[in-house]
């Protein structure tokens, strides 16, 4: 696969089909503008698909996974080895993202990118005994990244095979006929480098961008400023150059994220961003094209304190506001049922005509 | 029905099942508090339910509906034939409400408690060629409130009224077995009477309380706040005393709320309020008895100017923030599943110890 050429794929969302969607939503039984944003979503669904009446009615939640040799520097509250229990615990179906997932009618794809663990012959689909199904998917590019305080976290070649990963598993699974894409993420100590890749591309102050993550203390949250600082130091990445930015300060998941980013949009199925460590593979996404930026909806506003400066290099509005600082994909999946909402509205409500309804007198 | 004595039968929500759950939802196997609100939302419902497994199967939205004499002041940009045009699209299931009802799984209840048509033999029980069911109740105390410019909209005998029947609605539902309520409005002109209540029971000015409606223009704003203010002035309402604001310059649907709101906590069923003329009746509840305000749920915050006000004086935080405006009931409808969202995390989610992960460290 060529990633250029994938990425020239990329087109403009269809203006033309949101003025038409907008038209017919004016025609509903219901004062103009009334339904706020949920209108704005039937819009951009509208914009997105290219489709005057698009459907969502396959969803599926990718959820990355990787670890960070940056891990060793006590960053986080958790040690190493959750990473691999926790996706243990997505394969039973007793976390939070399958919960959510199956809340909303979405499955849940669990992409084993980079954790330092083997996980031998893992089922590849997944029936949970709550309800829902997903699917465990191995396209290990790392055994976890290095330690980026030392070097950077991965060569050029793995980051691109990373985005690669994610490109390939939006193509199947467009393919496959699914509407709608979320993204997510488990990784012990991947808010250090999501933060680290924030304040290369926002160019805001590390310590503004620097979070609690898991719930670490004073002490550890200044330790964790000072190990970005030192691994921006040692690794100069480049904000112009997206990749270098990924291999030096990322991680496998982000580059995973990024690459389900950009390959959602070359398919023109719409994308939800999770929280912090999704936006920062949706930074990724956006500087390597920045009409990535049209197909994807923000989740929410997560907790993590530089989640609100990636959203406004983004320029996207959230769709929800609900104090969350999981990852894992579970804002994708709790925004998707409102994002649906607007579709419904749009595809199901009477017009003034068919209803009989007068319309406004002024 | 003795209105007072269910107003004493109001008890506080309970504090050692929301502790309770807390200590379950630590135990998950998630950061602890990573789930922000909707830990607070699992945590609320076992408070008023005072269950340590709470359920939320059977949900029921109650779209009330009424007429106001103040349209003839020309207050709305809509004529006041829509209103029982809007009922009819309710029973046939083509408006926001009953898509939005259909999408959280929730049924309609369209309660006529004084509209100014007769609905003659109109079924009781409705099921919608699109899916989802619901019910017409017809309690209409009055066909129409007065035009409060005037002098009372209602009789303090109509407004009583008006609540008993949505204590009664509350208590019938709660006997059925339904485990969440959410409250809906259907009346033109009652942004009006919303906002009178809400400046007086507030003390905030008229002009900051009052918004556009379905969507007025600057004249009709401004004629639209000095009726306010002659109907303030020429009834003089007694901020003290809910049934005299209610009577004065409230409405039939407002008071058909209130009660609703009454009933639900006398029940302990959860109850989630609508936009601004759910929170002009929330307002009411609030007055007859503070403790219902802890078995209430703010569904979103409105576009309408006044609802902030409302939600300030309640002490409620929006689940959403969407930029509605519709009411019906439309954002309680949407609120719903994410408020059943954080229900089933609490439910389903495995422990650390179930899913031996290793837990924080710090």
């Amino acid at each position: 696969m060529d990633l250029d050429s994938i990425l020239q794929s990329v087109a403009n969302t269809n203006g033309a089909c949101a003025e038409e969607a907008q038209n017919r939503l004016d025609s509903l039984t219901k004062p103009r503008g009334s339904l706020g944003r949920l209108e704005e979503f039937a819009r951009q669904l509208a914009a997105i698909t290219g489709e005057k009446m698009p459907v969502l009615d396959k969803k599926v939640v990718f959820t990355f996974a990787g670890d960070h040799g940056v891990a060793d520097e006590g960053v986080s509250a958790f040690p190493k080895e959750v990473t691999p229990q926790m996706v243990l615990n997505f394969m039973h179906g007793g976390a939070g993202i399958n919960v959510l997932a199956r809340h909303a009618g979405a499955e849940v794809v669990i992409v084993d990118i980079g954790v330092d663990h083997d996980f031998g012959d893992a089922p590849a689909s997944l029936s949970f005994s709550r309800g829902g199904s997903g699917a465990f998917v191995s396209r290990k590019v790392v055994s976890g990244t290095k330690n980026m305080r030392r070097g950077p976290a991965m060569t050029r070649q793995e980051a691109e095979k990373c985005i690669e990963v994610g490109i390939e598993l939006a193509g199947e699974y467009a393919g496959k006929g699914y509407h709608i894409f979320g993204t997510g993420d488990m990784g012990i100590a991947n808010t250090t480098p999501s933060s680290a890749i924030t304040s290369v591309v926002t160019g805001r102050p590390v310590e503004e961008i620097t979070g609690r993550g898991t719930g670490i203390d004073d002490a550890a949250w200044k330790k964790k400023v000072q190990v970005i600082r030192d691994s921006i130091a040692v690794n100069r990445p480049d904000p112009s150059d997206p990749l270098d930015v990924l291999c030096k300060i990322g991680g496998a998941e982000i580059g995973g994220i990024a690459g389900l980013i950009v390959g959602a949009a070359a398919n023109r199925v719409p994308v939800v961003i999770d929280g912090f460590i999704s936006g920062a593979g949706a930074l990724i996404a956006y500087l390597l094209e920045p009409k990535t930026r049209d197909y994807m909806f923000a989740a929410h506003v997560s907790q993590e304190t530089g989640h609100k400066s990636v959203l406004e290099k983004l320029g996207l509005r959230p769709v929800l506001d609900l104090g969350l600082r999981l990852g894992e994909g579970t804002g994708a999946a709790l925004a998707m049922p409102v994002i649906e909402a607007g579709l419904r509205i749009y595809r199901e409500m009477a017009t003034f005509a068919e209803a009989e309804v007068a319309e406004s007198q002024q």
